[in-house]
């Protein structure tokens, strides 16, 4: 039996979703609870990793046991067993593996224009009311479409090939809040948030647009990697079940 | 010299506003402050104490001191000594006494239908997707205007006159996040969260509408006080200064 769960999570106290040793991640979480309340050991399968820090609201996670759960208690008996800042919002039983099978990935990034920190925004970054907005948005439709993001993957990420579609990308402002958000097919090693860092980089005219925009695509690299504790993964699409 | 200062908080951490031997609190942290700054000890007012665990976005403190200060750099200075989940807005020399002269405060009180408790809604109380909405509204529109609130009075509240104005109060929802907002021209102790109390207990049905409504300014005793983490200070308004 396959198992499809959405779960939410704060990742401000953890290294990440994916196991590691002496780490405190979501997948050991959520192994542990599993285990705990099914006592069977699974392996759960994210639609892919987030970085230490970076937050979910929507990710979709599958494991496969040789049990048929009832699904309600079970949901119940994991928010019961997780700590508070992990939270299981769905589960069912699918044939979906939610790495392979996601067709489109949202991820968005918080930030608010003030001078300050301000106490009661400690999910965004605060960023100079000074920035250059428009550039921002220029700079970003730039990217919208189908393109060879190597220069925007860090070191240390291995994928076959480099080329990704960007279905949309945008930059929405409400009174002092900023709200980026991209979807894509799929994303490189912390190619959002180095999409984000030369965004604000951008902005704070540190680099000129012109300048970059002829070599976007071939030698353009990246310098500035946007700090994870911003970045939220919010949704992730896969075609519909049989 | 008198200076006003616009203070934002989250009180998550303080044992409230306002000083108490032994306990964390916000006028504490500010006097100790501007005392590290300026060498000199002051007494800090706030527009209103706030309970344990409340925050604020706009609280209005003033002080008195005997040195004229150079407010860009003294709020710098500010913001550099306080702890991070403090920080001062602005700063101005003013002859406003921040409590006595106060004519309106607006709160609100941050809540969002689930039935589980969001990691990524910590700043919002998680009420059932079933509360009744419509009577919520139908309630608080009755408090409307100028009445004796003395059964939203917690004990221990100490006034000569019982009689308040609220000029406005509200409950917006947008998609699953409700917000209730209430501006009068003060409130009684715990009388803000007595009536989020009340109208939640009404929501949920463990109130008539009908059976307080004859009761309400009279003999009514609320029985349903809102936690405090989720309240917040919203602004203060002030005549204009001459």
């Amino acid at each position: 039996m396959r198992y499809l769960m959405t779960v939410t999570y704060n990742g401000a106290n953890y290294s990440g979703y994916q196991i590691q040793p002496n780490a405190n991640t979501i997948q050991n979480e959520l192994e542990k609870a599993i285990l705990t309340i099914t006592k069977t050991s699974v392996t759960c399968t994210a639609s892919g990793r987030t970085d230490a820090k970076v937050s979910a609201y929507h990710q979709p996670v599958h494991f496969d046991i040789d049990q048929v759960l009832d699904t309600r208690k079970f949901l119940h008996s994991m928010n019961g067993v997780l700590p508070y800042d992990i939270r299981i919002l769905d589960i069912h039983e699918s044939n979906i593996h939610a790495r392979f099978s996601a067709k489109k990935k949202t991820y968005i990034y918080k930030m608010y224009l003030s001078n300050i920190n301000h106490p009661l925004k400690q999910d965004s970054l605060p960023i100079s009311p000074n920035v250059n907005i428009h550039e921002m948005k220029k700079f970003i439709k730039l990217l919208k479409g189908t393109h060879d993001f190597v220069g925007f993957r860090a070191s240390g990420g291995e994928n076959d090939t480099t080329v990704r579609t960007i279905y949309s990308i945008n930059l929405t402002q409400s009174e002092n809040d900023l709200l980026f958000s991209i979807t894509g097919n799929g994303f490189l090693y912390k190619m959002v948030r180095n999409i984000v860092g030369t965004m604000l980089a951008v902005g704070e005219g540190k680099i000129l647009l012109n300048d970059i925009r002829p070599t976007l695509f071939t030698e353009f690299k990246a310098v500035n990697t946007a700090k994870p504790d911003y970045l939220y993964l919010y949704n992730v699409e896969y075609p519909n079940e049989k």
